[in-house]
């Protein structure tokens, strides 16, 4: 019997519907800037929150209640199917994992290859039976207590090599399944406490690991992006992957800038101190945008807290950067969001996955409504118009600051200011969302 | 008559004495690691906070009754009598300033430098008489209103001009006054909201005009260092200058990690959610470390305190770093500090930086005594012993990540965690502070 | 000449307009609950943020550029004309202001005084000529340097009495001016350091001047309430009124707790680390709801942005609980909000404020289908629906430890979780918004 | 075996000793003002970071690899025998637990009571044997899944009943061992989300828990205190037990003022926003001081991170509180402090009670010589010495607001502001320090 028994495909009933388990905006047929709702938006489901994670917190254990805990081969096997039957109940395109969250724990690194190839024999034939793709893989390289201090930045070199060995499991396993991404998260890679780290040591590490990764994605003729996922604490006290400032300029230090791209989270965003907006909108600025984890982090909470999204106007201006820096090419929508721990039930799953596709559903189309007004943009290039004439080319090209002081002087220029117009610009924004 | 008639200048009396007018720690004379302690630490006085800022916070005007506000030319000569006489009281061997702090508002460009020049005339006569030398100077570009959007990051181009032509002139003062750096805090050069903001645009502005600012530099004979100073937000909803991390990357993007350094500050530290030690430490590994504003931010408020530093646990921690990467080099301890708006009187100024100066040199000594002791060194060698081995070496250099999965696999490598030992460092740090 | 000339009264148009000075949801005269939509949201405008405050911040001066600053009586009279121009153009039904706000600094009690009446004088005539009626007056004791360390709770007893008098007078003019509810927000009623605090006594002190106020309203038979505004810090490091709750224990410790209401302000809520919904629904559960200061405060920023109102889903959880809570009675919707220092303009001011309302319209009219959908409080009621079981109601009212125990033993008790719904909750108040 | 095999009990070496596993500071037999220093401190370990914390985080699982994990009613012994052991080396004189710290966890109440009493049996023989007394016991009901909607305030009155029971055997327990306090931390008792509470039944309910406990007290005749600890959040968005105000608030409400008093953490008071210190003197201000949990919490996280202590000037202004309120009675200095995950051997759990155990020495001393200098308390004095004066003592009893204004006008009162000299009191702490 399915985990799911008794819950029907989720359909779109649009707007008006009453019924918490149908789409009320999404509509994965709907064609929006020319191209089917559901190729743009390319939701992927997480395998960790929703069928690996148990619903304890720090002070609290498991409180889920899933046939598949507490198993060996054969409980994967039983979560696999759950979370493929809630795939095609979601009507997801994508799903996304770990290899500790589908395979059973072994006593090696041999045993742990072995059962993460078991499952993706598994997943091999129900991908092949009409199951949603391969967003991205990645290896869980910070829950066994090996990794207690860091993988690539493990002071034991050993750990580093066991590190390095799953890794390239993983992409094996997510070339074999034609992920068209394979995602870095550097949980440990970072310290608990400066008195006892080497941190330029550190950074040269986790730039040869990575070295190291892209060289072997072309070995094997990899073609998904490699991307790292900013976060700038917790579990760990300082990630090195701060942000997406700070990614940039370890990749531009090692030369990777052009071999990696970054996975975006909302969540990871806000403990950061920036809008998610911020991230994804310098992301493309530098040329580095690659995918998003979906989610919202309460910002009242100092820790992640991976919840559904469910605030219209923040998603929209996410959606707006995506969308206006022309929108995903191998990345997509991850929704790495989890129940929260009081959400026991299968169809609160459900329902969650359901309300978090609908909440980005009405985000992207205000986004597009946005960018086809054109309000914005045209708000933009107006303000900053008085850098297309000849003395303000000019002085970004070729005067010097004496130039410039003698300019200043010369014509008396006492600038005045103008208004930046940001309620207006606000409440513009209220027009579409 | 004096504005600190009848306090003496500073002497040093020992850890034993209850004078809260004498040093009880600092002393300039005594001989660390082979230099007297003045010339390790290298204090400067900030002319702002300590002359120019009236008392006033956001909900509230001018508490503090200082002689010189409310004037022109002859009250900023007033002003200048008063900064000279408390560097002779305290003893400082530097002061740091920006324009607006020393000279009166002009109605245009040209009465603002006439202005500036007029009270350089001043200072260099009293500099000449033995007053002490000019550790950095700087514009302020972000309290008058023409900044309001930004300088280098203004869309309007005249503002980017008249802001270079202001540095062109504070720049010209600093060297004529010999200072050993010149400092830039982009307090503007970010947004308010992204909804009216390019910021890839800006970022190139703000690059251009750096580079305006380096080849002046080399231009005119300055050689000084040019100095960054990062800080999150605060005017600005976020600056460009995020942190350590962020402004390393973007020097790199545009080329100019080799001309410019950074000046740190514990305050902006705070705010961008990382330790003091954390950026200075980060700023040594990256070599792009130049000097310090010394304060401290109140953990618990969400603003810039900058309030006098008075943990020397922390203060200690910070010297380590600093110590450890080699000292200062053109750069010092500044106290970018202010008295809080209740402390009204001439003694209250006075008292205060005698008792950041004693935790400075407090915390300097513990420093000092624990890089003599060479415990936590020994600690660090210790842990990362491993990476000296063959193995990896060979890793780091010429392995693949086919060749360490086969490693993996025939050494059966399965390492197991070793201690981090953080409370035992914890623990010896406390030997020392 | 109005500084508004060429702003049109603000009409309501409907969502589809594109007028950016146009009400798309605002209409005061829908009826909604029986009751004309205005006289359930009681807009108010503040005078201080909109027409006292000059564009400064702590990095920066003035920016705006009003023809009223800088004047004595005649500029006030000015900026009197101005604001009622806006009230008439918005059609707020009530405004809200401090002393200084209105008048001129006097050199003393009794020049304040005589200011104040001077302009309650030309506010009186101004109402009776149709302008908005007073939501409430407060006296501003913060700004100026005299309450540096506090009105109340200042150390020095000349302070409490300066204060005591002034509010009188300022509940004085309240009350002749019809004024529904007097307020008193301690922004400096607390310490910037323990280290010279006696917070025992100053509470004490501060309990008494409450007192004070409300046997001097009982003695003239002012009939509003008096509220307090709780705000856990800035300007002062550590502020009595915290937030609901500790208001609340201090009202109760103090025998005010029927005397005095709460003014509650979502940007304060979210200082304290409360959502505004909290702050409502606690005020509310304690009997204790008075009003609102609505505004929005940037997450992501540690102080208090007081920005206007713009999204939609919070305010609407705001009001749901104070229509839940029966609406208001005397209090009502204030903005006080600000504009953002770069929005120069008469124009921004304006809609600004438009923006405001139309996003309380669509929040109220969201919370009013939520109350009337009555899904929310179906699935409360079944939540707690085992406490209407006898057993339970004889555990609140009779039984002991040792009756509980010897049930739990012979019934075997040993409950089993219930889901908590969260993201179901979350989805069904995603329909109304 | 021990599991502390080969280390010895700690002694006092003095502070220049470089033993990491001597006290430096911490001599209980040194005579301060006039009692031993261990009568003054009353240090206690807890056992559950101790002895049952297994080194997990939300991202990782179990570190630590202690014999006594995974195991029943002989497991437990081990533990003992270990915790036992380790107080013996420590000299610790107190220590702390909850129930599921030291049991098995059993299928249901009569179970888990059966077996709490055998691990009592234990306790009670080593405690006669000369092991540590009990400082006090409480019952874990936030970890069992049965709790995760909370316990006293669940919307489930079974779980009312069954966590009721489950206080009343810990109660019986404590007093059994001689406890000399009764603590109740409520985790769960607060909210994930206001959409699904009923904020004002939930504290009815929790007042009625409370109103259980002391009537029970009282019955069997236990006279320790009944103990609240404060937190804001975490695991719970919203903790109706916020902080002291919060909670004193609470009490006054539902009339239990004088039957309980607060245990403090300072980690906790961290995440309200507070300093230990404010959280200190204002519980003795209100009169409901009991006892303190002493950890450090990481002021750049945003969780609980239960850090061992490690700066003394902050250690001692809470000392300082600690004292001036006449000391500890049934309270003491409970380490509710663990570990960090990375931190795996017997030696690291020892070492640090000993360098926390020394900071809190040096504090305490440190908090002695400012009360005997006396520094502080004439500042104070002095400072709000107008409030001795005929005017202001009558103005505290019988003037009303208009006798105040008559005088005002009368006087001329303009009151000059005075400085706060908040620089110079921080001086003069650092003197002790």
């Amino acid at each position: 019997m399915s985990y799911f028994e008794g819950i029907a495909p989720i359909a779109f009933e649009g707007a008006d519907s009453d019924n918490p388990l149908a789409f009320h905006h999404y509509n994965p047929d709907e064609i929006v800037m020319g191209k089917r709702m559901e190729e743009h938006l390319r939701f992927a489901v997480a395998y960790w929150h929703s069928f690996a994670w148990e619903g304890g917190d720090p002070f609290g254990g498991r409180t889920f209640d899933r046939p598949w805990f507490d198993g060996g081969a054969e409980a994967a096997r039983v979560k696999a199917d759950a979370a493929f039957d809630m795939f095609r109940i979601l009507g997801t395109p994508y799903f996304c994992f770990h290899d500790v969250d589908v395979r059973p724990e072994g006593a090696d690194f041999a045993e742990n290859t072995r059962n993460l190839n078991a499952i993706v024999d598994i997943f091999e034939e129900k991908m092949e039976q009409g199951g949603p793709k391969l967003l991205w893989g990645t290896a869980n390289m910070f829950s066994h207590r090996r990794y207690m201090s860091g993988a690539a930045t493990n002071p034991d070199p050993d750990v580093f090599a066991f590190g390095a060995a799953t890794v390239k499991t993983c992409l094996d396993a997510t070339k074999r399944l034609g992920g068209e991404n394979y995602v870095l998260w550097g949980g440990r890679e970072g310290y608990e406490t400066l008195l006892n780290t080497d941190m330029g040591t550190e950074l040269d590490h986790l730039a040869r690991f990575l070295h190291l990764v892209v060289d072997y994605k072309h070995k094997i003729g990899f073609e998904g992006a490699i991307l790292i996922e900013p976060k700038p604490q917790e579990p760990t006290k300082h990630q090195y992957d701060y942000d997406v400032a700070t990614v940039y300029g370890f990749l531009k230090k090692y030369g990777l800038e052009n071999e990696v791209k970054l996975n975006l989270e909302q969540g990871h965003a806000i403990l950061a101190g920036h809008s998610f907006e911020h991230e994804i909108a310098l992301a493309q600025s530098l040329g580095v945008f690659g995918s998003i984890d979906m989610n919202r982090n309460d910002y009242q909470s100092g820790w992640d807290t991976d919840q559904f999204p469910n605030n219209v106007p923040e998603v929209a201006l996410a959606y707006y950067h995506i969308v206006k820096g022309g929108g995903f090419t191998t990345g997509g929508t991850n929704f790495d969001a989890k129940l929260r721990r009081q959400s026991l039930d299968a169809e609160d799953l459900v329902a969650a996955h359901v309300g978090g596709m609908d909440v980005c559903a009405r985000g992207f189309k205000a986004a597009v409504a946005m960018l086809e007004d054109g309000g914005m943009e045209a708000a933009l290039a107006d303000r900053y118009a008085g850098w297309n004439g000849a003395d303000a080319q000019n002085m970004l090209k070729t005067e010097t600051l004496e130039d410039i002081e003698a300019r200043v002087l010369r014509d008396g220029l006492n600038p005045t200011p103008i208004s930046g117009r940001q309620e207006k610009l606000e409440n513009w924004v209220n027009r579409f969302v």
